[in-house]
C-alpha cells in the first residue's frame, strides 16, 4: 500500500454522527477494526495482544448507550489500542520484554481508566521496544513491511497507520511518539510536560503520554475526554482544554524554523521536501524565520544542540534503580541497549545529573523568550522516511534517527507530527512544536499547516 | 519508662568508632538491637517484619570489612528499619493493609537500594497505618502504652524510640514523620521536596521520604550516604550536602516563629511549654519575631492557614487512580479514612485541583520571602502530647492532630522535629522549618536550640 497524505482514513468523528443517527454503530465499528487487523496483523504485528471477548461487550454496551441517546462522550464506543508498557487491569503488561512475559498488574493506569470512563474501548496492547528503549519489536511499517515503524511506540503508530483503530496510546521520553508517527504517516501529539497523568509509570522527569490519530479532531477528543478526566502529573496544571472544543486550523502569522542537531544527518530528499514545504507556507503569507535572523532563535538551537545526550543522561539516571532490580532478578533480559542505559547511569553522579537539568531548564527559558514573536516552530519529525530494517538493524538508533523528535521532549514542549509530505510512496512528518501549555493553540496552527502543505496533492 | 530528653540513646557513630578500633563489631551491635527487640517489641509492637537471619548475615560482611579496615561508608552495619509501604526485595510490602497481605515486589526501592550500597542492615519493615493515611496500627508509644505513638510513621518512630535501632525510614505527605516523632521523642527530618528519591511511590507530589534517629549526627550521615548515592525524585536536585560533613550546632540570628493554624488547638500544657521555650531562645538572644510584628510571617501564616485541607484535596486527587483500582478489586481492604479520601477525589474536578497547586505555590513564595531575614522559623511539632489511644480513636484524627506538622507539608520545605521538650514525663517536639534546599544549613540552627533547650534539664 503506497502512503498518500489524502488517503481516505479510518476516523472516529464521522461515525459518531452515525452512531447517534442509528446509521452506524460501535459494534459494526469495532468489527470492521478487527476485520482489519485480520487481514493486516500478519505483516504489520503491530499487537501483543488483542482482548476481543471484553472489546465485544464494551462495544454492545456503547451501542446500547446510543440508542438510548446516552453516549458517555464523544469517545465513546472508540476502541483504542494501548502501548505495552502502560498498564491494564484485564490484559498482560508486558514492558516488551522476556522478563514480563505474562505479567499481569490486575490495575489501570489513568489514562487507561480515564479512557474507560469516556466510554472508549480498550481493544489491545500495542508493541512496544523492550522497556521503551531501543532494542526493536517485531511490527513492521504498514507501507512497506521492508522498513522500520519507527519506535519505542511502534505498535501504536502501526496500527493506526494501517487502519486497525482510529486512535492509539504511546509514550515518549527521547522520540518515541513522533517518529514513530512520522515514519507511519499518522498525526501524533508529544504534550507539554506533566499534562497526561502518567499515573505509576513517574520514574523519568521528561517522559509523556502521547496520542497517535489517523484524524487531528480524533486526536484532541481524545486529548481532551483523558486530560480533563484525570488530569496531569502530580503538581502540574493539567492540559489546558475545553470539552467539546477543537481548535479551527489558524494561519499562524510568524514561525520559527528549528534544525535542531538532527539537520546535518537530514537526508538530500527529505530536506529538499521539507524546503518545499516552507516555500509553500511563505507564499500562502506566513512569516519564516532561522537562526541566522533572530538571535534569540539562535540561542535557542545552541540550547538543544545536545538533547539527545543530555536527554539520555537524564533519563539514564533516574531510570537507574528500576534497572538495577531488573538486573539483579532477570540478568538474561537485560538487551544491549538496556545495558549500555545501565552502565550510563551508574557512571553518573548526583553533580551531573543536576549539571543536566540545568541545562534542560536553560534550553526550555529559550524556547520561552519566543512566545512574544512567534506562534510556533516548525521543523521535521524524523531525518528521513522510514529506513529498511535490515540496513540500521547494527546501528546505533536500530528503529530510525532519534535526533530530530528529541528536542520536543527536552523541551517539554507540545508538538504535533503533522503527517503532511511524502517521498518514494512513504510518509515523511512535519513538525509543530508550541510552548508549554499552548497544546490547544498550536493544534490550530498544526491543522492549518496540514491544509496548507496537502491541498494541491 | 518515663521519657527524658537526655536519655542516652541509641547511637551509632560512637559504636562506627568502637568497629574501627576493634573494640565492638557489628555483629554484636545488631545483637544488642535484637535484644532490645525481644524485650520490647511484645509492648511496642512497631514491626510487621523482621529479617533476623539475613540481618546477621549483613552484619558478619560489615563485621569482616571493618576488620579489614574498609567500611563501606558512616553508616556500614547500621541496623536500620523500613516503613512498610516502600519496597523491599526481601520482604513483603504491605502497606498496612489486609488487601495487601503477603505481597511482595521482589525489588528494592531507591531509598532501600542506596542504603545497602552504604552497607546499613536492613533488618525489617516498621508499621504503617493502613496506606500511610488514618486508620491505625497496633503500635504503641514506647514511654505508655496507653498513648499513640502517632502516624502514619508510627512504627518507625517507635522502632527509634524503643532503642530498637539507630534510625528508620518513614514518610510524610500530610504530617507523617514529624508528629510520630515528637509523639515518641527521637530526632526527625522531613526533608525539602524532592530531595530523597521515592522510586516508584511517586503518586503524590508533596509526598516525602523521611528519617527518625535517636542522634542527630546519625540522622544526617543517613541522610548525606542516601541522598548522594539515590539522588533526588525525577526533576529535582536532590538533597545539598557532602559526603562526611555534618553541620556544627549554629546560633541562630532570627528565627521567625510560627503558630500554624493548628495553634488554636494547642493544648495549655504545650503552649506553656512552647512559650518557655522561646524564652530560653530570647534569653540566649536569638531574636523572636512573631506574625503581628511582621507582616511577611502574617503573610506566611495566612497562606498556611488551610494547610491540611488544601494538602488533603491535593493529595487525595492525586491518589485516586492508584485507590479506584484498590476499590475495585478489593472493596473489603478499604477502611473509614481510604474511603473518605476517595470520595473526596471523586468530588474534585481538575480546575479544583490547579487552584490548590496556586495556593500551594503561593505559601512557597511566602516562605521564600522570609530567606533574606530569619535564618529559620520555629513552632510545635504536634499540638501536645501523645493523647490516650481510646480517647481519640472515633475522633477526626485517630493517630492525633495533623496540623502543627502539615505546614512542612505544603511548603516542601525541611523541618526538624527537635526532641527538647517534656511533659508528664512524655516528650512534645519542636520544629525547626528551613528553606527548601536548606537542609543542611537547618540541622545547624536545631542541633543549637536542641541544646539550648535541654542543658539545663
Amino acid at each position: 500500500m503506497q502512503y498518500h497524505s489524502k488517503n481516505a482514513s479510518l476516523n472516529f468523528h464521522e461515525a459518531y454522527q452515525d452512531f447517534l443517527s442509528g446509521r452506524d454503530t460501535p459494534t459494526a465499528y469495532l468489527d470492521r477494526c478487527l476485520e482489519t487487523i485480520k487481514q493486516r496483523e500478519p505483516e504489520v504485528k503491530a499487537w501483543v495482544y488483542i482482548n476481543e471477548e471484553q472489546a465485544r461487550i464494551a462495544a454492545e454496551q456503547a451501542t446500547k448507550r446510543y440508542a438510548e441517546n446516552q453516549p458517555l462522550s464523544v469517545i465513546d464506543g472508540m476502541p483504542v489500542g494501548i502501548k505495552d508498557i502502560i498498564e491494564t487491569k484485564d490484559m498482560p503488561t508486558q514492558y516488551g520484554s522476556a522478563a514480563y512475559e505474562g505479567h499481569t498488574t490486575n490495575r489501570d493506569s489513568a489514562i487507561v481508566r480515564a479512557l474507560r470512563d469516556a466510554g472508549a474501548i480498550i481493544l489491545g496492547k500495542t508493541v512496544t521496544t523492550a522497556f521503551a528503549l531501543l532494542d526493536p519489536g517485531p511490527t513492521t511499517n504498514p507501507y512497506d513491511s521492508q522498513r522500520t515503524p519507527g519506535g519505542s511506540s511502534s505498535g501504536s503508530a502501526a496500527a493506526v497507520a494501517a487502519d486497525m483503530v482510529p486512535v492509539t496510546i504511546g509514550t515518549q521520553v527521547i522520540a518515541s511518539v513522533l517518529r514513530p508517527s512520522s515514519y507511519c504517516g499518522v498525526w501524533a501529539l508529544k504534550p507539554t510536560v506533566g499534562a497526561f497523568n502518567r499515573a505509576e509509570g513517574l520514574e523519568f522527569s521528561q517522559s509523556h503520554h502521547g496520542i497517535h490519530a489517523n484524524s487531528e479532531i480524533d486526536l484532541w477528543h481524545v486529548a481532551t475526554e483523558v486530560g480533563l478526566r484525570m488530569g496531569g502529573d502530580p503538581g502540574y496544571p493539567g492540559l489546558y482544554c475545553e470539552r467539546g472544543y477543537v481548535p479551527e486550523p489558524t494561519k499562524p502569522v510568524r514561525l520559527a524554523v528549528l534544525q535542531t542537531e538532527g539537520w546535518s544527518r537530514v537526508d538530500e530528499a527529505a530536506r529538499q521536501a521539507f524546503i518545499d514545504a516552507l516555500a509553500k507556507l511563505s507564499d500562502a503569507g506566513v512569516v519564516l524565520v532561522k537562526r541566522d535572523e533572530d538571535p534569540r532563535i539562535e540561542g535557542l538551537e545552541e540550547a538543544i544542540s545536545s538533547a539527545i545526550q543530555v536527554s539520555l543522561d537524564i533519563t539514564a539516571w533516574e531510570h537507574r534503580w528500576m534497572v538495577e532490580n531488573l538486573a539483579e532478578t532477570r540478568p538474561d533480559a537485560i538487551g544491549k541497549f538496556l545495558m549500555r542505559h545501565i552502565e550510563n547511569a551508574r557512571s553518573q553522579t548526583l553533580e551531573k545529573y543536576r549539571a543536566n537539568l540545568k541545562r534542560r531548564a536553560d534550553a526550555r527559558r529559550k524556547l520561552k523568550a519566543l512566545e512574544q514573536s512567534y506562534d510556533a516552530c516548525i521543523t521535521l519529525s524524523a531525518t528521513g522516511i522510514a529506513p529498511i530494517r535490515s540496513e540500521i538493524e547494527n546501528t546505533r538508533f536500530p528503529t530510525g534517527d532519534l535526533s530530530m523528535s528529541c528536542p520536543a521532549s527536552l523541551l517539554g514542549a507540545p508538538s504535533y507530527n503533522v503527517p503532511a509530505l511524502q517521498l518514494q510512496g512513504m510518509p515523511l512528518g512535519v513538525q509543530v512544536l508550541g510552548q508549554q501549555d499552548w497544546d490547544e493553540r498550536t493544534l490550530g496552527y498544526a491543522r492549518w499547516i496540514h491544509e496548507c502543505l496537502t491541498k494541491d496533492t
